[in-house]
């Protein structure tokens, strides 16, 4: 047993505040956190580490990425800032459609060799859990390509989720012949346990409630929970469709209305904010953060990162933007990228520093975690430990 | 003489363009770049590296921080997010008050300690040049402190600038007594070597334009180069008036008129844009890009790392952020953290990757230098070579 004394512990514990221990310890036995409490009252152990007053927080869990692709897209943002709109590039072959094909080009190892140095990046800013979703095969294969390179990511715990309802392949012109062909593709992946959760992208540029249905019966059919890219650019009422799957989490939210928010509350159904997204695209709607805080709807936080519009690998730089875009609190902002970014994965084991959590942690040179919000562009993290190793 | 061959080179030769060399080599012969081509037309070596194909691009240029200062303001951003308002802040000593009152009572190690570490850090993102500002002392002591820090800062080409003109300090009741002051300190720290150009804040929550000529006369006295904080807030005709003593740069520049940019343009003083702080302080007003442009005014981009309005340490997330907020193009955005941020320093000779110029480079690990913008929160720099040390 491996005991870290002499920091300032960043707790986390029960359900606000920032549960700040000034001089504290933590116990790891085992990959677990066995006890956490302040330095003076610490058990004896096998090995002492000396923190000398560093910041210490729960290892970042980013719960929502679309980190395996091939190619970039960053000819698109070059042409757009010389004054392409969105349709000239789509008629050229860009936008989502240019990585779906450079996806399907890309062999396993090409696809893991880039998804491996971005979860590294990620590892360096301190996280420790990452969801990774497939949506850039939109076929069989490739889509299952996309979920065993995401299993053999190491380093980070991994849960992968099924998205394949992410956008219409160009060989279908029919988006309900897709979605049948979505739920067909679903159990062969799920029996090879690829999918942790199942995805949709449900919105008039994507698909219908109606279509969205379909996917999580076929999800539920296997006992798989499910997820929402919800309300992002419009209100489709795909707050309440998930709610009513008591979905781990819709995930966007700018337009969702406060019958939404309702159900997700009943539902306990986490909001996963993306500010990254909000940033990149310049939107000017705001997730309603009043409406959620009021109906006890727990608030996650994510990089969103994908190759069109949310190309970062900085969870720090999430923490910044949730409170000067959307004016979280640094300590929401903290609780969005660990405690509640895991419930939005459905785990109850990781995200606070208290006995019986997985030692998942970091080590910070900052003074008091409001540092690590009130900063951008800026990484002060000095040890990351993943399962009680560093 | 050493050369570095087999890279993809964006020297940005000339006054527009990439100036791509797809496989391009440099010669580096002491400090400066000896010859800069095609790498089948290389001159012999003494040795060679070989860079397979990644970007290099000329040494990053930080030409605007306030990089030394004690304490930090992460209080006051959370508070904010819990609904204090600016007023409530100033009356509790916050602002920029808390920042001179802690860089008073810090030790000139103190000041490097923290100072050393963030040049570091911006050093990790490729800055080769960084300009540091006084302007938390606002006495003659510390004033000199600060610089004297600066100077001692290592690893990076650093300029220093006097701002004492900064802000009013507690024990000055009067504007015209402390701008007095200002301009008596200035000749003794300029004996000592300690200034590179003098600097201030011209805004109605700072100085006037009749108090900025007095500081600007003093310089002018000792022949040093001038610099001004223009237009952030509201329209004071400071870029006018500092164009009128050919000042090296007006920075931020969101308020400035037609007429300021016309001066600008023909007294060939650089706008410095800081879209940090115009995101930090959610500033809606956009510096006017277009008139710029028209009138051939250089841009640069800088940090403007502060600890109130500014805390970041990443000139890569300023490239970005110049797009997506003021929509420059990854050139005029890279050009602005280059060549035409060593222009707002008075300095000819670097940020471009040609013959005769400094030997301070950045070899990053993506196919084109539009990556470097088109992501945010992220660092591909592999490898920093500063006087042709790496
Ligand atoms: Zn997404
Ligand atoms: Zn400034």
């Amino acid at each position: 047993m491996k005991l870290w004394r002499g920091g300032r512990l960043a707790t986390l514990a029960g359900d606000s505040g920032w549960g700040l221990i000034d001089d504290g310890a933590l116990l790891v036995d085992g990959g677990q956190l066995r006890w956490v409490g302040p330095s003076a009252e610490a058990p004896p152990a096998d090995e002492v580490v000396e923190l000398h007053g560093a910041l210490v927080t729960p290892g970042l869990v980013d719960c929502h990425t679309h980190l395996v692709y091939g190619g970039n897209r960053a000819n698109e943002f070059e042409q757009r800032l010389h004054g392409a709109s969105y349709a000239d590039i789509a008629k050229a072959g860009g936008g989502i459609r240019s990585t779906v094909a450079a996806t399907r080009a890309a062999t396993e190892a090409e696809l893991l060799t880039g998804a491996a140095k971005r979860a590294l990046a990620l590892a360096r800013e301190g996280v420790t859990t990452l969801e990774v979703k497939s949506g850039y095969g939109l076929d069989a294969a490739t889509e299952a390509r996309m979920l065993r390179v995401a299993r053999q990511l190491t380093g980070v715990d991994v849960r992968t989720t099924y998205l394949a309802a992410h956008a219409l392949p160009p060989e279908f012109a029919d988006a309900d012949a897709y979605i049948a062909a979505v739920c067909d593709w679903l159990p062969a992946l799920h029996a090879q346990g690829l999918v942790d959760a199942v995805d949709a992208f449900c919105e008039h540029i994507a698909f219908s409630p109606a279509q969205v249905r379909r996917v999580f019966d076929a999800a539920k059919a296997l006992g798989l929970p499910v997820k929402l890219h919800a309300e992002q650019l419009s209100d489709q009422g795909g707050a309440q469709l998930a709610a009513g799957y008591r979905a781990l989490s819709c995930d966007h939210l700018e337009f969702v209305s406060p019958a939404g928010v309702q159900a997700m509350a009943e539902a306990g159904t986490v909001a996963v904010l993306l500010p990254g997204a909000f940033y990149a695209l310049r939107e000017t709607q705001l997730p309603p953060i009043a409406a959620l805080r009021e109906a006890g709807v727990r608030i996650a936080l994510a990089t969103d990162h994908n190759p069109g519009s949310s190309p970062t690998l900085s969870p720090l730089l999430m923490l910044n933007m949730a409170c000067v875009l959307f004016r979280l609190t640094p300590e929401e902002a903290l609780r969005g990228l660990t405690v509640n970014g895991a419930r939005a994965l459905g785990l109850r084991d990781r995200g606070q520093l208290v006995a019986g959590q997985r030692a998942d942690f970091c080590v910070w040179d900052a003074g008091h975690p409001r540092e690590l919000a009130a900063c951008f562009g800026h990484n002060p993290l000095t040890e990351r430990v993943f399962q009680g190793v560093s």
